[in-house]
C-alpha cells in the first residue's frame, strides 16, 4: 500500500486561507490524502500572540481571513522549508514579488517526486530580461512538476462559500486528478485543461485589460466601447498566447473560468479598473494613486503592462498589440488616456 | 459598365435611424452605390406633420432618434415596396414581431439578384413548431440571400458616433464585400464572418443570459457567481449551435463582438438584465414588470426563453441547457430564482 498524500500550502495571506478552507476540508473526503495539512505562515505578533499559535488554537487567521474557522486538518508553520520538506503536494500562493525567495530555500530539500500549484498571478522576470511563467519559475527551481490554478475568484468570496468556477491548467494528467480532489466543492468548481500556459497568461494579462477598461470608463465613452475594449483586450490575450508559446493552445481555454470570466470581473469590479478609471478623472499620476489608495502598494495592472511591453519591443511586435501598448504608454504618462480608441483602431484583424 | 447599387433600408426605429446615419453617409464614399438611400418610415403624424415630410425636410427623425442629422441621401418612404422594389441592398430593422407582416407585401415584387441583411434580433417561430432564424425567415419568404448584423451597439451610442464594433455573418463573399463597404466606419468597426448561423443566435440567446445576470444580481451573489453565470450561459450559447446547426462553425466567431462583447454589454446593462434583478427584489411577475416599467411592451428573454424551452423540450436536450431552463422556469414562476444556482451545478462539462 502507497504511503498517504501529505499536502502543504506556501502562503496564508487572504487567498491561501480561504484555499485552505478547501483543502483542509477536501483531504477528509478521499482515502489517500494525510488528514494532517501543513500552512506555511509568515511569523508576525497579533494581539500579543503568535499567529501561528492563534491559528493552531484558534483555527482562524484573524489577520488575514478573519471570521472564518478553519479545518482542524490546517497546522500553521512558521517554516517554509519544515511545511514542505516532506509534502507531495505542494500549493504555491505568495504574493508574487516573494516568489523567488520563498522558493531558494526548498532547493534540493524536497520530495523529488513532490508536484506543485501556483495560484500565484503575474508574470517572472528571466535573468537577463524576458519573462517566465511563475508556475515555470517554481519548477526549474525546485526541479518538480507545477500546475497553475486560476479564475474568476475573490478570496472573500471563495471563503463565503459562494458559487463560482476557477481552472487548473497542467500537462501532467495525473496532477490534474490529483488536485481536482483536492480543490472541488460543489461551490468551488475547478475544470482541469491541458494548457497551463494559457491558463496562467491569462491570469497575468488580464489586469492589463482591466487598466484598459477602467480608462474606457474614466473616459465616459459608454457601454459600446467598454466591450469593444474588453473584447479586443480578450483577442490580444490569444494573440499573445499564440505568438509566444505557439499554436498548441486549446482556444476554449479561454472560454473557461480562467479566461473570459475571470476577464469579465477584472474589468466591471477590481482595483485596477478602479484605479485606472482615477488616474483619467483625477489627473493624478499612477504612482500618486497607489500611495493614495494603496497604501503605497504596487497595482499589478500597470506593472505587467511594462514588462509586457518590454517583451513586445524587444520581439518588435508592438504592432501586434496596440491595447497592450497604449496601456504601458497611458501608465508611463507618455500618451493621454483619450487615445485609447486610436490606438484600437490599428488592431489587427488576425 | 453595371448600373449603380440602390439601397434602402426597411425600418426607421432608434436602431433603423442610427443606422441609417452610416449607411447615408458610406454611399457617398463608393462609386459604385447610388446615392439615394429609401428608408421605409411607418406613416405617423408628429406635431401635425407628417413624419416622412419632417424626415425629407429638416433631415432628422424627429421621432425615434431626436438630435441626430441625417444625411441628405436618406429619403423616408411611406410604403415598404415601393421603398424595396428596385432596391439592390435591402436592410431589415423592424421590431422582431413586424418581420412577417412588412415582408409579405414584397413576395414577388422585389428584384431577384437582391441581397439582404437582417439587424433584427430574436427567433422566428415556425409555423407547426420549432424556431427559425430571422434571416432564413426573410430568406424564404423573399427568395433572396439574407446576411445578419449583430454586436455590442447600442443605437444612441453608435448614432452618437462612438466607437465599437459589430458582426455581418454571411455565407455569401459578395454579400460580405458590399456590406462591409455599407457599413464600416472608423468609429463601428465591422466584422465579417462566415458563419450567419452563431451571430444571429446570439444576438436571440444573449437575452436569457441577461436574465440569469439580473437574477444573480437580485439575489445578491456576489462577482464570483456573476461571472460564471455568465461564462456558463456563454457556454450554453455555443453548446446550442453545436447542437441544432452542426459542428461547421467557427468558435472563433463568439469572440467577435456579436458574441463575447455584446454578452457582456446585455450582462451588465441592458433591461433583462434589470428587470429580472427586480423580479427577484420585488416578487412581482415579469407581466406586472413588464406592464410597470416597461409600458406593457414583452421584455425578449423570457419570451426567447420559452420559445427556446420549447424547442428543448421537443428534442428532448434539456440536462444540455440548465441555465436556459433554469430562466425559463424562474420567468414562468414555477422555480425560485434562487434554485439558479442549483441548476448550474448539472450543467455538463462538454
Amino acid at each position: 500500500m502507497s504511503a498517504l498524500k501529505k499536502i502543504c500550502l506556501i502562503g496564508s495571506g487572504n487567498w491561501g486561507s480561504a484555499i485552505a478552507k478547501i483543502v483542509g476540508h477536501n483531504v477528509t473526503k478521499f482515502d489517500y490524502f494525510d488528514k494532517t495539512v501543513k500552512m506555511y505562515v509568515y511569523e508576525e505578533i497579533v494581539d500579543g500572540r503568535k499567529l501561528t499559535e492563534i491559528i493552531n488554537t484558534d483555527h482562524e487567521n484573524v489577520k488575514y481571513l478573519p471570521g472564518h474557522k478553519l479545518p482542524e486538518t490546517i497546522v500553521a508553520v512558521p517554516d517554509a522549508l519544515e511545511t514542505a520538506k516532506d509534502a507531495d503536494v505542494i500549493i504555491f500562493v505568495v504574493p508574487h514579488q516573494f516568489v523567488e525567495r520563498t522558493c531558494a530555500p526548498l532547493k534540493n530539500k524536497i520530495k523529488p517526486s513532490a508536484i506543485g500549484l501556483s495560484l500565484i498571478k503575474g508574470f517572472g522576470e528571466k535573468s537577463g530580461g524576458g519573462l517566465v511563467l511563475i508556475s515555470d519559475l517554481i519548477s526549474e527551481t525546485l526541479g518538480i512538476k507545477v500546475s497553475a490554478l486560476m479564475g474568476a475568484n475573490l478570496a472573500h468570496e471563495v471563503a463565503d462559500e459562494k458559487f463560482c468556477e476557477t481552472t487548473i491548467g497542467t500537462e501532467d494528467e495525473e496532477s490534474g486528478k490529483i488536485l481536482k480532489d483536492l480543490l472541488d466543492t460543489p461551490n468551488f468548481r475547478v475544470t482541469v485543461v491541458r494548457d497551463r500556459y494559457t491558463v496562467e497568461v491569462c491570469g497575468a494579462l488580464k489586469n492589463i485589460v482591466g487598466c484598459a477598461a477602467g480608462f474606457s470608463d474614466g473616459l465616459k465613452l459608454g457601454d459600446n466601447s467598454k466591450a469593444a475594449v474588453i473584447r479586443l483586450g480578450l483577442k490580444e490575450m490569444i494573440r499573445f498566447v499564440k505568438t509566444f508559446y505557439g499554436d498548441n493552445f486549446e482556444l476554449s481555454t479561454f472560454f473557461e473560468s480562467c479566461g473570459v470570466a475571470d476577464l469579465i470581473t477584472t474589468c466591471y469590479g477590481g482595483r485596477n479598473r478602479k484605479i485606472s478609471e482615477a488616474f483619467v478623472s483625477s489627473g493624478k499620476t499612477i504612482e500618486e494613486l497607489e500611495k493614495e489608495m494603496l497604501n503605497g502598494q504596487r497595482l499589478q495592472g500597470p506593472q505587467t503592462a511594462y514588462e509586457v511591453l518590454n517583451l513586445l519591443e524587444a520581439k518588435n511586435v508592438t504592432d501586434r498589440f496596440p491595447l497592450f501598448y497604449a496601456v504601458a504608454m497611458i501608465c508611463k504618462g507618455v500618451i493621454p488616456p483619450s487615445s485609447l480608441i486610436d490606438y484600437l483602431r490599428n488592431e489587427p484583424t488576425d
